[in-house]
């Protein structure tokens, strides 16, 4: 199948759910029809859902297909809360001040600061009432704390949240790679290989496959910043949908300002090349985590 | 036992637990450091630990004392990580702005406001984390899912969060005392329950005593509610470690403001006779948390 349409149609389940499980302003909940509003504008802006999506593919990999519906879309669903969270957080003015996402208004342009810091907190407070929510899932107890737990740790102090505390408090600053190395690997990696590792425990990975999909998800984890930051560089604002060339304008340190456009972009397809060859211990059934790989690097020209 | 006596050494068993499970900046998390000390500077900061208190003292009322250190501290801790996290939040300059907090500096008037909101998103994140760490519990998965999604729920969309933006989207603005209802039971009352029915579930509370503990629950956070709001006009910022009189000048509706001061403390007085009420199914084992209620209101005057 072409990556597109699998990307296209991986979304539209990935939405289905988001629809099916997260708050409505109307009736029962009216009296928090502000905050639900705002948590759903950010939600529903028009996402890639590609860490939702990887959670899918990963679990495809595996084979031992979960029950979508019932197993894997909560989970699915919890991963782009957060991630939409902690989007309306990095773009507040305290943080990187930006007044566009996806190419429109950013939650506290519309929101208030106020109003975006608790969509924020609601969001990420909602994951983990989905994540722990028996009506939803029929996984088993234990995995399904296994995953709460893997998530918390990935989004949180040592991994997303952390991350972004590096990044901020290094800008403007002169820094070694490897401190570059340790907020992407925190700040976007962490979050990605959770959410392939989420999806591969829901559909009972092994210890061999989990290692093997740490390794994929470590390196599309960083092919990913990596083209960020040269996307960063090389696109404009229209097609990123938020303003290009804003980390040179914030003084922060990047691929390109390291090692140049064109070095960027070959360790970019090395990142790629190695996310590949992690999965050789799978079959067919772990193509598309191939092609999504591929699709990563693919954004950067 | 002294009420007084009781809570110092309930609060050091609580300090002990933050200790032992809360992240330190040294070692292997040095990359982290700043934003560890941020968190850990709001969590040691000298909080009373009123909802881990109810939590344990909740559990020695169903009197199967669970193992306190396996089963029931963890939980205790995560709820003062995530009350936590919401102090440092509702400080923020775009919140209510507020450079004092327990007589100390607040958090982001030291960390800056990308530290202090990275900080509150930590804590709330490390909560779930604890929660969901089977190294630490011996709690039976079921029972710690089920604590999972009802303290989600309480500190989310639907309760201290969805509260706190009600609270600010009617700051300066005439509303309806239902309104201030809906505020006090979401913003505060929501999470003092769960910390008691977490507590209660924990030691395998039965449905009827889980019945019990909410109408407990949600009058002595009515209580709580209302005697911050008294505090907040009849003491003085000495006596509070935070801004007196600071509600009228952000023109919060109040208890006070629709009362008068001695009405008001006639219906706080009137929540803690109906929470002690509410206790009438259990034993002695349940004076903890009788004599909790009446400290509760004692604390205003």
């Amino acid at each position: 199948m072409e990556i597109k349409t699998y990307l296209n149609e991986q979304r539209l389940v990935v939405e289905s759910g988001l629809e099916r499980y997260m708050l409505t302003a109307a009736g029962e909940h009216s009296t928090f029809a502000g905050h639900i509003e705002a948590m759903r504008y950010s939600l529903f802006a028009g996402g890639k859902r590609i860490r939702p999506i990887l959670c899918l593919a990963a679990a495809q990999a595996i084979g031992n297909r979960p029950a979508p519906d019932t197993e894997l879309l909560p989970i699915a669903c919890a991963l782009e809360c957060i991630h939409t969270y902690s989007l309306i957080h990095d773009d507040l003015p305290a943080m990187d001040n930006d007044a566009l996402r996806r190419g429109k208004p950013t939650n506290h342009t519309l929101y208030g600061e106020a109003g975006a810091i608790l969509a924020g907190d609601g969001l990420l407070t909602w994951a983990f009432d989905l994540l722990s929510d028996s009506k939803e899932s029929t996984l088993p107890p234990e995995k399904r704390l296994a995953i709460i737990h893997l998530i918390a740790r990935a989004a949180g102090s040592l991994g997303m949240v952390g991350g972004q505390e590096l990044d901020i408090a290094n800008e403007n600053k002169p820094f070694p790679f490897e401190t570059l190395r340790a907020i992407h690997r925190s700040k976007t990696g962490a979050l990605i290989t959770a959410s392939i590792l989420a999806g591969a425990i829901a559909a009972g990975a092994d210890q061999a496959q989990q290692e093997a999909l740490t390794r994929y998800g470590e390196q599309i984890g960083l092919a990913f910043q990596i083209v960020d930051d040269l996307l960063n560089v090389t696109a404009t604002t229209e097609q990123l949908g938020k303003a290009a060339g804003s980390d040179a304008g914030r003084g922060k340190a990047t691929y390109p300002a390291f090692f140049g456009i064109e070095a960027t972009r070959e360790k970019a397809r090395a990142a790629v090349a190695e996310a590949v060859s992690a999965l050789v211990v799978f079959d067919e059934k772990a193509d598309h985590l191939r092609a999504l790989a591929e699709y990563i690097y693919n954004r950067s020209h």
